[in-house]
């Protein structure tokens, strides 16, 4: 039966995320997880949850509860929020809105890897506009025509972010829409959700409660956009694409601002101390607005080094992009787990 | 930035799920969610899980301790299996998988409306095959030329089954793949699981944890067919598309299997006697093998009667198919539940 598949689904390798060991004690600096637990808050509200009528019954599959905290806490309008399972599942979801079989899904590059599998599952092509040596954008930008611009601002694996001025013009320079996907974005200083409530804006952003809010395990993303284009985007859902724990926990976690600003600083000076650390060490370390730090080596590789480490049980990513060559993408973890890492990576070099 | 929407999306009218009211007391009978608690153990499985190193990492991609389970139980292989967030996220993976935009999405009909709305996501065609008048398939399938077929087995909102041989045989008429979407197979007699495995098969089967299992809240469900072509649905799903507790949740229902006998005997025989009183009361029962009740009436118009018990706060599903008529389907809750609305009834009528 594998002939009648779509040609563009055998042909496809398929997405590969970072490696989930399940056994053993080993130090995960690979998938850009938080360190810390999540908000207690949010404990408190799956526990609550966790009822036989909530269980048995569908959740509320348009998030109502979620979405009016959310719209709360970031100031937008509810009705232009779209709830998702993990923000990968909106980005699905605005794939297969605006993306026809054929059609063409651009992103700067090196960029989030799933922007190329997501074309090629819905049958479209990815064409990649490499960043400037300084990480920005080229302008006027080649590739006006695209169906949907992916944009990962703080970008992954380089953690730096285009500014609001270069996200604007970058919208302006094409037929649109542009996917801003701030899944880092609360690591970082600024943030386009202004420009996606816009009249008329081509920016939808997207977030995720994986990082930031310490809650990869549960799966929860949304999107912001205008409510025209969200009751779009709800035809292409799932209808309970959301389950009602995670959504009691995405919930809780949005209105505990307080927790979200004290982990967020500590990643934060943890990744200034982590930058030096590794510059010291001989490592080419791009600066920082992410949960996580991108260095490469021009004095040897890096493979060795990354499989030294993952034998002396850390874990970070090594990563390879065509025409750019590799480096070694390390999640900020605890301050702990980043002196473990130092003392390796010294014993190593 | 509508007019950037893919022509198929604005078109559309999208999936309407039954109502799901959040507030105040009413009794849903509208959209087969089990009566009963979830067992005991799927609660005991999640507050295991509830810890905060579970919430914040990934969880298991491949939901490989869930897959085992299910293989054990099902005696099937555990490389076969594909989770999924939902038995509606498998649908919507298999139809990616299979359908290219322009193909065509063929199903029995009246049946499950998410199939039309699957294959307008897709931008492809719909086709409906009538059942014939005692729900048997009509042979020869006039629509071979499908790039799927669904079946929804047994079938909503009729609530009866195509027997082994007949599944068999619409198979073999087919170019493939023919999805029997189990649902409500453990309510039923028979199930096609055997066929799913046959070498080269054409059936892939999908299974929901939202009915029998008392599951519906937390979302999961899955696909059984071959490991070759499981391979290839992984390339289509979200990377982590089942969070960590439904997993849990999942795994631990699956294996108490005891309790699942139990409230299915009990479904099974209120069913029984929810079809005989219906009859009493002059309604055309279609004899069920699912956990609800598809019934008709020819002297006096239904919607009046869904209308007036909701007003008397019973939730039942009242559905119109083009060319068939309309009918009350029913959701077979505890005896207590069948005895309110059968009083109801009796006042109404």
């Amino acid at each position: 039966m594998r002939d009648r598949l779509r040609a563009s689904i055998t042909a496809m390798a398929g997405y590969t995320p970072g490696e989930q060991p399940r056994e053993g004690e080993i130090l995960k600096l690979n998938t850009n997880e938080s360190p810390f637990p999540p908000s207690p808050r949010v404990f408190e509200a799956i526990r609550e949850a966790l009822t036989a009528n909530a269980l048995r019954k569908y959740p509320d599959p348009m998030g109502t509860a979620f979405r009016q905290t959310a719209g709360r806490v970031l100031g937008v309008d509810p009705d232009g929020i779209v709830i998702g399972n993990g923000s990968d599942d909106i980005l699905t979801i605005v794939t297969r809105a605006f993306v026809p079989e054929g059609g063409l899904v651009v992103s700067p590059t090196p960029s989030y890897l799933l922007y190329r599998t997501l074309a090629e599952l819905q049958g479209a092509r990815f064409a990649g506009v490499p960043f400037l040596e300084d990480w920005t954008l080229p302008s006027p930008w080649p590739r006006p025509d695209a169906n949907i611009v992916f944009l990962s601002n703080p970008n992954s694996p380089s953690g730096t972010s285009v500014s609001i001025g270069g996200v604007r013009r970058l919208a302006s320079e094409i037929r649109g829409p542009l996917i801003a996907d701030e899944a880092y974005a609360d690591f970082a200083g600024a943030n386009v959700l202004k420009l996606a409530q816009e009249p008329g804006s081509k920016v939808i952003v997207t977030r995720s409660l994986s990082k930031s809010y310490c809650l990869a395990g549960i799966r929860f993303g949304y999107a912001i956009t205008s409510p025209e284009i969200a009751r779009e985007l709800v035809k292409v859902k799932d209808s309970y694409n959301c389950d009602v724990l995670s959504l009691a926990a995405a919930r809780a976690a949005l209105d505990d601002q307080e927790y979200l600003r004290k982990t967020c600083a500590s990643i934060a000076a943890t990744r200034v101390r982590l930058q030096a650390r590794l510059a010291d060490l001989g490592f080419a370390v791009t600066p920082s607005q992410a949960n996580f730090v991108w260095c490469r080596r021009s004095d040897r590789p890096v493979r060795p080094i990354y499989e030294e480490l993952k034998r002396r049980r850390i874990l970070v990513r090594y990563m390879v992009y065509e025409g750019f060559g590799d480096g070694l993408r390390i999640s900020v973890g605890t301050d702990e787990e980043i002196d473990r890492l130092l003392v390796e990576l010294k014993n190593i070099l």
